[in-house]
């Protein structure tokens, strides 16, 4: 089944609003293992909707418009679907009796202009709207179905879930199964390296690549009778890629790290330089972290590294502050100082200024004491500034994840 | 001049990514006076950017695609347009120079299917891109002008600032000047009703509020010929809105902070507890801020408020964390224990749990310390955990702003 989203007005277009509602219909309806191919965004003009229908009719067998079903003279959807079918829009007094129950209900008489949307067609069945006073509709036309659906987002998405999704379930042919895997540490292109072989020797499967700054989440769709093929594609591709796993696709690496943290009864502690708050910031993101999270540290500058840790004036004299010996001392200082199980320490060169030959803009080191055992990774980041600190504060998240799992291990 | 956009790729139309990156490009053109009149996100299929091109080419004079340029095989908006014009692909060895500068500066080799990237058209420029691999196209064809840009946020915006905007600039027929105006602390609606009167009065003028979590931007476009009346309303919006005025659109609070501060020769040191180092981590987004910025402490719990910073077990008692004593405590202590002439706390409850009776999800307290002078502000923020902490964080970077302002004034 393919789906084809016409989101409609001039606010959208011009930037004016982002265009999540289109986000989070598309990703329900990929959900249920139908496709969106085509979404398009158009003004308030009856020419630029008869246009935007006509290339959503070119690709799916179900259209859905967002918007434009409002009461002002700009609201043309209704307009615009007339036209390209070539229908006549109705008045229709019980439509009109809802919009009036609808402001009586709210102690205001009905402005004049709301009876522009209790028009309908001969042929459309009314999609009720406990949330607002434009109803939806609905027209079934040569094979093909178009909802015409109300914008603001708490109106669409109850009609969307009550009216339009499960009758595009209904129509699915074969149903789909959906897995996803989400990596860190690895960039999209060694990924797609690696599993390369995969595509061909799964044909039946929709193998899918999701590139973000840090991680690499992979799709893979089947249809419910190819299900099976799911597992051995599971066992091939951690047998790869494994050591980059770190959950699901729709998983927070946050979350899961805070999760693990709970159920290990360890409390966590972060010193952080380069990255300057970001990994507290991510861990203080999730509701209820009180339980584990103790306190942080900002050293950015070296005072406050020997001051506040007591890292010493030698280690930042040798190796000087980006070094393995200085997130060490980091960790291990922090550990003392706080009585936490856990601690996370951030050291590095995010640029642009600050490199030397040996230590070019984009190395970090991360340090991690989990009680008596500390260990120090060496890492090299590129991009911006800000990619070097999110890639960074990822990175130690996905440290950590892996070395509590294999706490639980012992 | 008309532009048309298309989104190319499955992550976007299937919703997993939010398509914010035409919203920001839509505003940018729409601020220089030119009009998106079309946008359209399409899958990585050949076919379906032929057609989404067919679309964007019915419409306007400049066509802008974002994304498809990557190195996998679902990467296909170079042959998408290369099928559209029916022009040749060709190896460009150079591009390919710049590509394997880019992986060895980070101290890899070059992946093989990052060659795909180095491919461009016989007739088309290249648009660098410091920021990743895929350097952008430009190509003129038929009076109308095709751009690749990549999809990136990071590497799209550079992009599009420098090597698109202005091509289209040049072309508009009527010369269009704008100004804008960043408004801090006061939400659209009231912003709104404040400004009512001057949509009346300044016809000539187009006036459009875009929303953020924190801000409300305003961009203000004339006709070169009615420039002058740019002055008068600035005059009239800045008696109404002023004190919200926290620069221009464009304008990062975060880097206007830390400039003031090296203008005033002045250190910083911050405390905070329910936005966790969000602060911090902001300031420390700026480059060079190291100038400026001594230290953070992220003292989430009771305990460390008492043991970092002092706060005495009596405040915390009597009045709570959350309060406006605390507030005031963290902010002069942290300034006797850092001698940083600018402290900032942070103390607030981001839900869902912690509530109380008197003190709601959203109540948030924000100290500021200036050599002698220590203010508390109480703040009631509304929305989810995340929005009431970037609320938080950036409203303390409005206040910081004012109070800094005000020390030169002396």
């Amino acid at each position: 089944m393919n789906v084809a989203i016409l989101a409609i007005g001039n606010e959208v277009l011009c930037g004016k609003i982002v265009d999540t509602n289109g986000a989070v219909i598309s990703r329900e309806i990929e959900g249920i293992g139908a496709q969106v191919v085509h979404r398009e965004v158009v003004s308030d003009q009856v020419e630029a909707i008869v246009s935007g229908l006509r290339h959503a009719y070119e690709y799916a067998d179900f259209v859905i418009t967002i918007g434009g079903l409002g009461p002002t003279l700009d609201d043309l959807t209704r307009e615009g679907v007339a036209q390209f079918f070539n229908e006549a829009l109705v008045y229709d007094p019980k439509i009109y009796e809802g919009i009036t129950g609808y402001f009586a209900h709210t102690g205001r008489e009905t402005p004049e202009n709301n009876k522009r949307q209790a028009y309908q067609f001969p042929t459309s069945f009314v999609l009720e709207n406990p949330n607002g006073t434009a109803p939806g509709l609905r027209l079934d036309k040569g094979g093909k179905t178009v909802f015409l659906l109300p914008g603001p987002p708490n109106e669409l998405l109850p009609m969307f879930e009550k009216e339009v999704l499960p009758v595009i379930k209904e129509r699915l042919e074969v149903p789909m199964v959906t897995r996803s895997y989400k990596l860190c540490g690895i960039g999209e292109s060694l990924a797609e390296e690696k599993i390369l072989h995969l595509y061909e020797t799964y044909p039946m499967l929709n193998i899918a690549p999701y590139c973000s700054i840090s991680f690499v989440d992979y799709v893979v769709t089947a249809k419910q009778s190819d299900a099976r093929m799911l597992d051995v594609f599971e066992a091939a591709f951690l047998d790869v890629l494994g050591e980059y796993w770190v959950g699901a696709a729709r998983d927070e690496l946050n979350v899961t790290v805070v999760e693990k943290l709970k159920e290990l009864n360890m409390t966590i502690a972060v010193a952080e330089s380069c990255t300057g708050g970001m990994l507290a910031s991510s861990l203080i993101e999730v509701a209820g972290v009180s339980e584990v999270f103790l306190e942080g540290f900002i050293t950015y500058s070296n005072e406050a590294k020997m001051a506040r840790l007591g890292v010493k004036h030698d280690t930042l004299m040798r190796d000087g502050a980006v070094s393995e010996a200085c997130a060490k001392e980091m960790a291990v200082q922090l550990q003392r100082l706080t009585d936490a199980h856990v601690t996370v320490s951030i050291t590095g060169i995010a640029g642009p200024g600050g490199k030397t030959k040996e230590k070019p803009v984009g190395t970090v080191y991360i340090g991690i004491a989990i009680g008596a055992q500390v260990q120090v990774y060496a890492c090299r980041f590129s991009g911006s500034r800000d990619r070097i600190r999110t890639r960074s504060k990822d990175h130690a998240l996905h440290l950590l994840y892996k070395l509590l799992n294999k706490v639980t291990d012992i």
